[in-house]
């Protein structure tokens, strides 16, 4: 199988007291929702979605997180104070993380560690922290929960002979 | 575990060229619906989801079984004739076996061996044939794909050590 | 302006304790609804809307009239036990009148009589009993809600001086 | 019948390239939706109602207005910026104006003059720019369809007569 993906990048957090690494998250499945405040398919669909699978799984078993990839309008979606506002009224609980800017480039750093095309992009991690979907744009319900289930479902291997 | 579930009862097959029993679908995990052509939940719901459920997992893995179950409106939904020109209309692919008629009760067959509240019921059997899910009403999309998958992963024993 | 329209020719009515002819209405505006019970588009999308325009205009000023025009699958629909069957279930509680078939064609007689080209259509008469809508397919329900204010709005001829 | 409502006060407009004020929409219908950007239910409805309502009626007999009307997260709504691409993503074609801001108090200032309780708010206003709805909430698009056709419908008087 393939080795760990790289982590996320993220230069500010909220909904959590502290920040959260794709590392600390092993032995859970993890659901990470890359997403824009000002995009409507992130808005009517991806999000409420995400919001969804927090609610059907349960917390040992699944984590989900958002990561505020911005990649257009900084002015609009680039502060904390505006993700912060966006989250409260979409009531969102999850942790956020924004997306570390790059100085040299136009897309965020997760954003490109991933070779993400826009958002909303959902990825799939398993318990050992390995990349399983990628997906830019609509995922339907019924086959999201599937591949959650089908992963949650998966013998994991002792510590001392995983690797 | 429990043991198998009692087969359906069924009077009139349509969209098969031949009977199916429950048994003959062991090996795989099977999502059968009990509905009825005039429940307006059935039609604007369920139906659509079974449809999804048979699009979204394979034929080797998922068989999706419709049971016509009217307990009410004999006149007007209990005809083949009639179950066959909705299931027309509506596009409606998957077999449906119309449950067997009770002549000394009001409820047909299998709504009896099953102790159905009313439609749309959601049956959803393992590769073993025993039931793991008798729910009544409604069944969100994400909920149903993961208990499918579940199921689905499930290692099946030897049929040496089954039993 | 044109002269009135037809009357719809009905050979058993539902939801009323008498025949409603189209002359009964004069005065009023007249929303009727042609569909069949098995139409999936009526079912999910044109029935609901005429429940809608039934609960969003008064009875003094609109009436609503569903008309079942039957050209497909007679031995499902073809019964009055069906339609009140489907009628309640679906909990339409306005008069619908089952259009008059005719022994030498396809079409019953109000279909053929209104030139329809299908179901769902939605007719739409105005306060002299003058067709104004003839419309066969989807009809969003703010176009359809201003032309029946449209309709409702218009200034009736004094009957000393009208025609 | 009541005098000319007050004219809306904004501070910025966008989508037009000069001011609009309510006297010179006169001979018009108007829609003025007051909504904010982080308002998941004006996201959700009622701005595509409005964007609906812009389809369908002409632009001769309906004008359609937006009125941002911040009251809350204005570190994250308050910029002409944000609100800007806000309309971009979200394919908001129609003038939009910024409602004044108030510094004596929390409310901007078309909001206090209409007294309105919150956002969504729908106004529709007649040829003579009199107020004739004010609505704060969800609206469904059959009744302000309705709505907007029977103000249509009055007559105007002559410049000559009115008043």
């Amino acid at each position: 199988m393939s080795t760990p993906a790289p982590d996320w990048q993220v230069e500010h957090w909220l909904n959590t007291p502290k920040p959260i690494g794709l590392a600390d998250l092993r032995g859970k499945v993890v659901l990470a929702l890359a997403f824009q405040m000002l995009c409507p398919g992130c808005v009517s669909h991806a999000l409420p979605q995400a919001v969804r699978a927090r609610q059907t799984f349960a917390e040992d078993g699944l984590a989900v997180i958002g990561l505020h990839t911005v990649f257009e309008h900084h002015e609009a979606q680039g502060s904390p104070a505006a993700l912060a506002a966006f989250l409260h009224e979409y009531r969102i609980g999850f942790p956020v993380g924004i997306d570390a800017k790059d100085p040299d480039a136009g897309l965020p750093k997760t954003m490109q560690a991933y070779a993400m095309q826009g958002t909303p992009t959902t990825l799939l991690f398993d318990r050992e922290g390995r990349l399983r979907l990628n997906k830019f744009g609509h995922l339907d319900d019924m086959r999201l929960g599937a591949a959650i289930a089908s992963i949650l479902a998966e013998a994991v291997p002792d510590a001392t002979t995983a690797g």
